[in-house]
Order: C-alpha cells, then sequence, then structure tokens
C-alpha cells in the first residue's frame, strides 16, 4: 500500500506511490552519455570567448591577466537575457488590486570553471570553495542594496532542469520582494517554534540522526539526508548542526565545509543516479529580516527524475516512486570516505 | 525593463522578464506533428483491450454493449498503477514528528474518447459535456467516503506535462488530507473576505472584465482568463461567474456551460500555441468545508511551455516570458463565435 508523509518543517504531503515503485538503481540509464568536450569553441562561458559576454562583475585569476580575458577560474557575469535588472527605481504600485513593482534585482552567473565539462560533481573540494566564495562575495555585494529584499542561489544542471548551457554555472537572482516560498518556510518554523521554543529543523536533524536510514553523511558541520517526505527520487538536503538563519558569507570555516558538503552530496548522486539533471538552491532568511531563533538555512537539491503534473502543480502534493530510505541507502554506497 | 506582478487571490509573484520576451506567436511549431492514429492495437485505452484495464467503474453505452467490451462513449476505470487505492484502513500515525498515513484514497482513469486522436480540443461539447458528466459522477460516488477529504480532477496532455500515454483521458485522485495547495488558496480568500467583506475571485472577475485585455471570452456563465500574475505563457483561467465553493456534480446547468468553457478555451489554445502539452486542474472546496462565503472553485490550464527551474522550484516565484494581455489578445483570434 501506498503511504502519505507530511514534510515536518513545511507541512506538505507526498504520496510515496509503492504501486509504481521504483528501485534506486532503476535510474541508471543504458545509453552512454554524448562526450562533452573540455572546451567548445561556441560555448560564450569557455575561454576565449569572454567578449560574448557582459562585462565581468568579478573573477578569481591566481596567475593575473586583464578583466574579461582568459586566466580566470571563476567569473561571475550578469545574466545576459537577465529576468531583473539593477538599473532603476524601485516603485510599487498597487491600482486598484492589481499589484506590480518594476522589475529591480539582479540576474548574474557564476561560471564555475574554465573546463566546459567539468561539473561540481567531478571538481575537487578546493574548485568548488572557489565557486562558493565568488557566490559569497556577490552577496555580500548585493545586500548592501537596500531595494532588495532576498537573494536566490541556485544551480540547473540539464535540459529537464530549465537548464540550455552545458558549461557548468550556477545562478544568483535578488528580487526586491520576498519569495512566497520562503514566506510559508518561514512562517511553519515560527509556528513549531512558539509550539514547541524550538528550531524545526534542528529538531529534525537530531530525529534524522537518530533514525539514521535517511543520512547519507554527516560531514560533522552538514548533514546530508533525503527527506523523510520526499518529492523527488534522490532528493537530497544539506542542513548545517550550527543553528543559523542565513549562511554567513564571511564565515570561512562554514564556507570550507560547505563545499565538502556539496561535493560528497553531488558526486554520491552523479554515481548513484547516472548524473541525473537536477536543481540545488539554497534556503535562507530574506535581508533584514533576522529570523534568528526560528528559521535555518539550507540547500534543497532535486534530482528531475519524475515530471510534475497537474496533481502536483494543483495540489502541491507531489508523487514519488522511490522511498527516501531506499534512496538513502543506495546513495550510501557513493560516498566517499 | 521587466515588471514583477502578484496574483490578487493567491499573493504569489511572477517575473515577467520582457528582455527575454517572446511574443505569443513564436510557439507554433516549424516542425509538423507526427500523424496520430484513430485506433492504436496496443493502447490500453482503445476499444477492443478493455480486458488489459482494471475492470470499469462506469462507463456510458448508449447504444447498449456489455461493461468492459467495447462501444463505450466514455469509460472510467481505476489506474492500473494507482497511487492511493480505497481498500483498507485510513490510519494515521504521527511517531515523534515524522506523520505518515496510509495511502487511502482513489486513483481513476477517465477514458473520454474511443478515438485514440480525438483530444477535447477538437471535440464537441456534446462529447466534452460526457466527460463532465462522468466525472461529477465519480464525484458523487467518491465523496460518499468519509475517509476522504479531497478529490482533485485534471487533465495531463503530452510528455512535457507528465503524462505517458497518448490516448486522451483525464484524471481523478481522491486523497484522505486536503492538499496544502488549496489550503493555502483558500486561506488567502478567506483573508481577502474578512478584510473586505467579499470574494476574492468574484472581485477578479469583475476587475478583469471592466479592464478586459486579460478576457479571451466570457461565455456568460464563466470568464476565460489570462491571469494578471500568468506564471506560464498562455496560463488559462475558467472561472465561473456564479459563486459557488465547489462545482455541485448534480448541477446539469453548469456541466453543459463547463462543456462549452473547457471547449472554447482548449480550441484556443490547441491553436494559438500549435497543440501545446498542458495540464488542466480543477480547484475547489475541501469535502465537508463548506468555505461557503469567500471560496470560489474554479479550473487552471497551464501550457507546458517553460521548464520551471531552480529558482521557481526554490522561491515559488516563476519567470514568464509571455505578457497575459498579449496572449489574450492572440488567443482570442482563435475563439469561435
Amino acid at each position: 500500500m501506498s503511504e502519505l508523509r507530511q514534510d515536518p518543517p513545511t507541512k506538505r504531503w507526498v504520496v510515496l506511490a509503492t504501486e509504481r515503485a521504483k528501485r534506486p538503481s532503476d535510474f541508471a540509464s543504458a545509453t552512454p552519455r554524448e562526450e562533452v568536450p573540455a572546451h567548445d569553441p561556441k560555448c560564450p562561458f569557455c575561454p576565449g570567448n569572454e567578449s560574448r559576454t557582459p562585462p565581468e562583475l568579478l573573477a578569481y585569476r591566481p596567475d593575473g591577466g586583464e578583466p574579461n580575458g582568459p586566466g580566470w577560474q571563476v567569473r561571475v557575469i550578469p545574466n545576459a537575457f537577465p529576468a531583473l535588472a539593477p538599473k532603476g527605481e524601485l516603485v510599487v504600485e498597487s491600482p486598484f488590486f492589481f499589484t506590480r513593482a518594476t522589475g529591480i534585482g539582479a540576474h548574474e552567473v557564476v561560471v564555475e570553471t574554465p573546463l566546459h565539462n567539468h561539473p561540481p560533481a567531478l571538481m575537487e573540494v578546493a574548485e568548488i570553495l572557489q565557486v562558493i566564495r565568488a557566490a559569497a562575495q556577490r552577496f555580500l555585494a548585493l545586500s548592501q542594496d537596500h531595494r532588495l529584499s532576498y537573494i536566490a542561489f541556485f544551480r540547473n544542471k540539464g535540459k529537464v532542469a530549465g537548464c540550455s548551457l552545458v558549461h557548468p554555472h550556477s545562478q544568483i537572482i535578488a528580487t526586491p520582494i520576498a519569495p512566497t516560498n520562503i514566506r510559508e518556510e518561514i512562517e511553519q518554523a515560527r509556528r513549531y517554534y512558539d509550539d514547541r521554543v524550538g528550531c524545526v529543523y534542528c529538531d529534525l536533524l537530531e530525529r534524522e540522526k537518530t533514525e539514521g536510514k535517511r543520512v547519507v553523511a554527516d560531514t560533522g558541520d552538514f548533514l546530508i539526508f533525503e527527506p523523510f517526505a520526499s518529492r523527488w527520487p534522490f532528493e537530497t538536503w544539506i542542513v548545517p548542526w550550527r543553528h543559523a538563519p542565513i549562511l554567513d558569507p564571511s564565515d570561512e570555516h562554514r564556507l570550507v565545509a560547505l563545499a565538502q558538503a556539496f561535493s560528497t552530496a553531488l558526486r554520491a548522486i552523479y554515481k548513484a543516479a547516472d548524473d541525473p539533471d537536477y536543481n540545488l538552491v539554497l534556503h535562507e532568511a530574506p535581508l533584514r529580516d533576522s529570523c534568528e531563533d526560528y528559521y535555518h538555512w539550507h540547500i534543497e537539491i532535486v534530482p528531475r527524475l519524475s515530471t510534475p503534473a497537474g496533481f502536483e502543480l494543483g495540489t502541491g502534493i507531489w508523487i514519488n516512486t522511490v522511498m527516501p530510505e531506499d534512496a538513502a541507502e543506495f546513495l550510501r554506497q557513493f560516498v566517499e570516505a
């Protein structure tokens, strides 16, 4: 029989559909993937093509070199087709009841490596750390802009996950409004706190650690696990043991530990599910809204191994065919010591 | 410059990204579609293959014929791989804080026509009415089961919309819990009602009708329009002018009018966007929760013409490249008088 499960922090439900159940190993693909070259002369993110992107906002060139030329290891540029852009005034209009605001914000691309075929799942921890450092630097810069309310960091890998460019990159979008999903997550966390004088994520970590069966790895700084009410096969969360509403971009220890956790999680998913398309998203408190006691930042990774359809979009109830306990057991085989 | 817009009933935000803007006519496909035959001997939903599905729950055979044999016009069967099933007891467990429930419910398929290649967008209104009547009959039957809290009706068309079978069909999933999305929609509607002693959907209809620019058609019974904060290109809502929290399955006038509205909307979308993959979902109040004054049932149709990625999944803010005003103007050209 199938099982309905409720996600403790958000209260959302999923159906774990055992009638349709798949084993975690069913996701290995029979067809070998196309070979991707290390350099693609047509790729705007490849070295030598710097002039094909907007001028860079930040780049790491440890061995020197000119801005907007080659020699970089990580490079942050504005998105050439930004969803939101930093120029102009923030004007909010509510004529009668259709509330609208000018599209102020930022939309940036973190080109993670000069190598066209070198995704984070295959990177050294030191390489991932550089990406995280570059993003953190941009968070520090953007958070000075008082027109902004939220900075989203995310990574889309593959077409199914909404990404058209192969070259490894992540993105930053800053918005002048706080996202509805984050508001709801925080609201639920606040209710839990008011009921039990505790953080729901801290309690979740303790319980996941005790039960153990959904844990992929414990790095000491982060618990990596498949959530109890996983919406997708191999949905994976990376949650810091240390309670904090945001990832402090100047906390060097945390950035290093996060690079390690990214590496562990992405490498395991890459191997277990045959390099699946996925989205990775940072969840944290909005700017200037400390939520100190009750909210807890974290990372959610969702491999796009199923397609949300009308039922999911309409009701918000996801149907998942892989038990998180089975996914965790399978993933643990791919965690390197 | 892009624009942020807030959906009045749900308060969710979208980015209308004019930098990436597309014209509605950009969605016409250059490659002709594969010809689909009227009958596919391999299709479990085609006449003659009735034994390949679980025994039928309901069928219309106006010219007679045996159950589970050919001669039907509409046929309702249990899903062969149900997400939820009606047998067994509803047991809700909350050991410590991981709440789970047995997968009690129902998962049914409405096979809409014996013809393999005859989708609702091409049907006569009378044919669509039969589909709606069959679904309404199942709603009446399922709503007697007090273990159930919600009945979802939806239609997935095409692979991108999460549907693997070509033969025209819609689905019913009944759940023992009220879906989070519906609860939130109702909660927002209740807040609006408490503020203004009015239904947000009724007010929305008046304003959309007055502004006119997002209206696709007004059938007298239903307003068909592109919502102000459309999440997808050609997102289309069908909202009844008559306030009611649910579609009364025994209100024959409303069922007939809804068949007409479905036909108008689906035909226009089919022609305007080149027969796109889409999801169609009924939104209504849960069972035994009348929400009489403040909630208003409606239909949402989302053509899957873009792929939600990390930003959308993480923040709940959708990025849409087509202005709903442009989509409505384009769709109006395909509304038959």
